[in-house]
């Protein structure tokens, strides 16, 4: 179905635009999304609740309604500058992993465009499901969204602490002290859970002190990788 | 040197805001960065050419100003929502490399965050420079800066097309084609250049054509690598 909306105060409109913000996705259990390679996928895991769009969309099913809207209107619901010209709502889904050997735990990860990038790469290197810290960022900030480039539809997405989750399962941290095994000399696993840090302070104490394995990641001229640097380099070796 | 800054429209100020825009940051041949860290970094490198600071530092050379400015003033140079404190004026140095034999060609890199992020990478992994192609976004962009976590005050960056420096260097491309052999497969040459291409479209065609060495990193699930952590991947195999 598709509708015209041409008022800046249509209540559709400004419900979309409320999901800008933390607390009103938190309340409709609703996030944004934007772009046409994003909402492919959307499509595909049957996340998609409506679609604000410049112009019709081909095959989008039609119990999805379709809003026609203007540029400028667009920009209200959009959280970049130049808006691509699709913006649309999801249903915030708890996505049940079918198995839980390769996790990545992301304890206190505070920067969306991080958080967005680990999923990505999580997906892409066929985990089953990352598990967010208390003190983390937003899941389903803009900017974390963007960033995991539509991986937030398939990949499963837990909360909770990592004692919940870790019968069973080898806890692999990245340190930098003497006992860290070179990356080059890691056994995998074959059920575990990669802790990746907080990108000012590393990993919690707590968890650094009780991991199963600890090993790092050969550095020079400089303090530390990105965190998502890491996680891929993590990843990569882990398979 | 301390001084104090009152107004909003003192010429030190207004110049130092001005650099926030590329084309200033080309005419002057100045840059802006922040935070104690990259400070130190700078300070190091011998390229800081004065401070906006809202309190004293210790240990600043006397004959670089500290401009004492309040909280409310420093938001004008600086490029966060809240900044640390702390806003400096770098001047951009041609570095040269004392040797080519790692290194990493930026093909059309868009965004500034994978841009800086690629540096830091690059500086860990002991590259010894980095060259930027035509078309690319700016390295001193704030956005790039503020990733690259001081790598910018020590990596040479070179610009260029890739032809000028090809001679006595294999030149690596990550591609998805079927001649690309598995990244675990690839064997590490004496002098090369790791090429990194574009977020949308990936390596020039003409690069991939005529490259010596095409690789590939295993993905399921999803297109691609974020470019920066395919980066991070391939140099971690390549050294």
């Amino acid at each position: 179905m598709i509708k015209e909306i041409t008022s800046k105060d249509n209540n559709k409109l400004k419900h979309a635009a409320s999901l800008k913000e933390a607390k009103y996705r938190k309340e409709y259990n609703e996030f944004l999304s934007e772009g046409k390679k994003s909402l492919d996928m959307a499509l595909q895991a049957g996340n998609v609740k409506e679609i604000f769009t410049v112009k019709p969309i081909k095959n989008i099913p039609d119990d999805i309604t379709q809003y026609l809207v203007k540029e400028e209107l667009l920009k209200k619901v959009s959280s970049v500058k130049n808006p691509e010209g699709i913006v649309f709502v999801c249903n915030i889904v708890n996505r049940k992993p079918k198995k839980l050997n390769k996790v990545v735990y992301l304890d206190h990860i505070n920067d969306p465009g991080n958080m967005g990038t680990i999923m990505r790469t999580a997906l892409a290197f066929d985990y089953d499901a990352i598990i967010v810290s208390e003190g983390s960022c937003d899941v389903y900030n803009d900017k974390a969204v963007a960033a995991s480039k539509g991986a937030i539809f398939s990949l499963p997405v837990l909360f909770g602490d990592i004692n919940e989750f870790r019968e069973g399962r080898q806890v692999i941290v990245s340190a930098l002290n003497e006992k860290a095994v070179d990356i080059n000399d890691l056994e995998k696993p074959k059920s575990f859970i990669l802790v990746v840090g907080n990108e000012a302070n590393g990993v919690t104490k707590e968890i650094l002190d009780s991991a199963d394995i600890a090993t790092k990641i050969e550095i020079k001229n400089i303090d530390s990788l990105n965190v998502a640097i890491a996680t891929g380099i993590l990843m990569d070796h882990l398979r």
